[in-house]
């Protein structure tokens, strides 16, 4: 591991030439790009190319926090595979890693400069209106391919064994399910919100329901998540998208990733009020619900299809996917509400809220993030997707 | 792995007196005691000496099959240190494993000649009024200590990646949960209950909570289970008993070994009116569903007692304890469906009914065996104990 050093835009385009076979008298120039709160990330590019590429490292401590949360550099290592790993299963939707060395904790990746985060789009009020379906059919392949319907016993366990990521799952553990539920140091609550996160510390039944997600998190491994898909995970252009940023992935819930992306698209939701005109911010509200519908809907779609060329006899059964999918349902929209939690009263939280200027405006789309949040996570047991939309319309659109 | 060669009585000898280190003038028996499917089972002792010790050793095929279905000796080491771990968690009630050897495969165990075989001894008629609290004590504590209420993420993963058991669990699946719900030549039907089997192949709802049973076998890994604790699995002395055989044991649902021992008392249940006139036959009955009650309550009340202390601040949550009980009941209800089942009708069957003379009785019993596993699995979701209870007075001590 002694090769290891924080690189500087030289080692990065050093980095890049080697692991790209570029040639040595290639002029290439390069800067730092990252926004993230863990790594360093450098786009690497020769002047006069439309393409270059992305080179991420690791460092050995949380980027956004500094050196006195020390976080392994062996995440690199696990990111890259899992990258790998869904890349064989969806090509088209996971970025493409080019190259990557562990000693260095560097990764070379295809240069997605002609897309955008779709969180940013999002803000910007630019619709990608075939985004939402392809992350469904993303989210399907991935998952379908390392879960018990394709893998067989030994192979899933070899698989799971493999991409076990105990340090960052470890950390998603406390800040998604444990800080936020109770009063943390680690939480970032505006002060005129407090009253309401203090009303929801108090909340015993949301506690009791938060610790079963949790409890499943940790134990039901149904296949290789990707672990962290907030929109800032997802770049987007016309037609198509990528899928970056794997490193919190490894065997959880099939919906977590669901719930994850689900809470997002409702933060924007929620931060409508705060950002336009109710009539405007009606249309935008309404986009990002047919955007959740459609998610689930390829997802669903999609899963059960490929479910259908299961190998296993017992879950290829004729309707259990189905039964499966209310399941999966059921689990998404709990995590949903545990993550617009976290993202309102937590350590991280979103542009689409945050960014509101004027802090009673911001402070009322919090509140109704904070109340949308609970309600998913008490009521997804009995939540059906027409029961889901009545309560978005009720709850936000009518509110 | 050279040194590996399969035991004949004086091997077993051999190994006994080195692995207790007794001295090599020692004059010691031995004779071959196993009555399981797997492997070896030796007792050796000194002639008038009341303790001897027991050699356990693995074949490199199924005992009971012969060399034509190979399976890995690996299964030995696996097995010695699931009851290390286990008999860290609960001495009391544990086998002690003095010595093993992953070479030979072998293990040097306490002996348990002052037991008897629960089984055995539920068919003499023989009652331990103290066993089914007792189990229940040793479940809450060797799936507490295991769990993710008192193991944290990285320690969890640690532990469950070491007890990775691949192929023995995979035979669980194929066994347990495909099998015996369609016609597979590894089935053993009587001829007079086909019609009853062949239903049971036909019944679609079935086989999807099936399906849903074995992902979860599959995914849920809350603990680290026995992983087939049936009433053969059990030796009862008077006051005491010691779980042995822990072969297929690895990750799972905490559900699936109390739904096992259900099963085999069920079972048990179940062969009365063949065993036994009905006035008789009644008051075994009542003792055996009392020890169900006995079973569960005992571990319900020791896990929740156990999971107060747990560091998991979320797990920790008043209540969650209680509200997990509640899931684990109802898995445990369907696995017990799937356990009278394949215990019916699957490859391996119990003395309970297969004991039963006469051929008439005997398929009566397997009918009432068949169709209260079916009632389970269906019925799981809605069965709490007191509807579990008139179940079983309504179909079995009325019926």
């Amino acid at each position: 591991m002694s090769r290891y050093r924080i690189f500087k835009v030289a080692d990065a385009i050093a980095y890049a030439r080697e692991a790209a076979g570029l040639a040595s008298d290639l002029p290439l120039r390069g800067e730092e790009i990252g926004d993230g709160n863990l790594n360093q990330v450098f786009r690497v590019w020769s002047p006069g190319e439309p393409h270059g590429v992305i080179v991420k490292q690791a460092l050995p401590y949380i980027r956004c926090i500094g050196e006195s949360w020390p976080l392994t550099r062996d995440r690199a290592r696990i990111e890259a595979q899992i990258l790998l790993r869904h890349g064989e299963a969806c090509p088209e939707y996971t970025v493409a890693v080019l190259h990557h060395d562990p000693a260095l904790s560097a990764m070379l990746l295809e240069d997605l400069s002609d897309h955008r985060v779709w969180r940013q789009a999002l803000l910007d009020d630019q619709l990608f209106p075939e985004a939402a379906a392809q992350l469904g059919r993303y989210l399907a392949r991935v998952h379908y391919h390392s879960s018990a319907f394709y893998l067989d016993y030994q192979a899933q366990r070899a698989v799971s064994t493999r991409f076990v990521n105990p340090e960052l799952m470890a950390i998603t553990e406390a800040v998604f399910f444990v800080d936020p539920f109770r009063d943390h140091e680690r939480n970032n609550v505006e002060p005129l919100i407090r009253a309401e996160a203090e009303q929801l510390w108090a909340d015993d039944a949301l506690k009791v329901k938060v610790a079963a997600l949790k409890h499943d998190f940790r134990c039901k491994g149904e296949a290789l998540l990707h672990g962290d898909l907030h929109t800032g995970s997802v770049m987007v252009a016309a037609g198509t998208l990528k899928v970056i940023d794997a490193e919190f992935g490894g065997y959880g819930p099939i919906g977590f990733d669901l719930g994850v992306i689900f809470a997002n698209l409702l933060l924007n939701v929620c931060s409508q009020p705060g950002r336009h005109p109710a009539v405007i911010g009606q249309r935008y509200q309404q986009q990002r619900i047919e955007e959740i519908r459609a998610l689930w809907q390829s997802f669903r779609a999609d899963f059960i299809a490929l479910a259908a060329g299961s190998a296993d006899p017992a879950l290829a059964e004729a309707g259990y996917a189905q039964a499966f999918m209310r399941r999966v349902w059921r689990d998404a929209l709990g995590y949903a509400g545990c993550e617009m939690v976290r993202r309102t009263i937590g350590i991280a939280h979103v542009a689409d809220l945050d960014g509101i200027e004027d802090p009673v405006r911001r402070v009322a789309c919090q509140r109704q993030a904070l109340s949308l949040g609970r309600t998913l996570v008490m009521e997804a047991e009995q939540l059906d997707d027409t029961a889901f939309n009545l309560l978005l319309v009720q709850q936000i659109i009518a509110g």
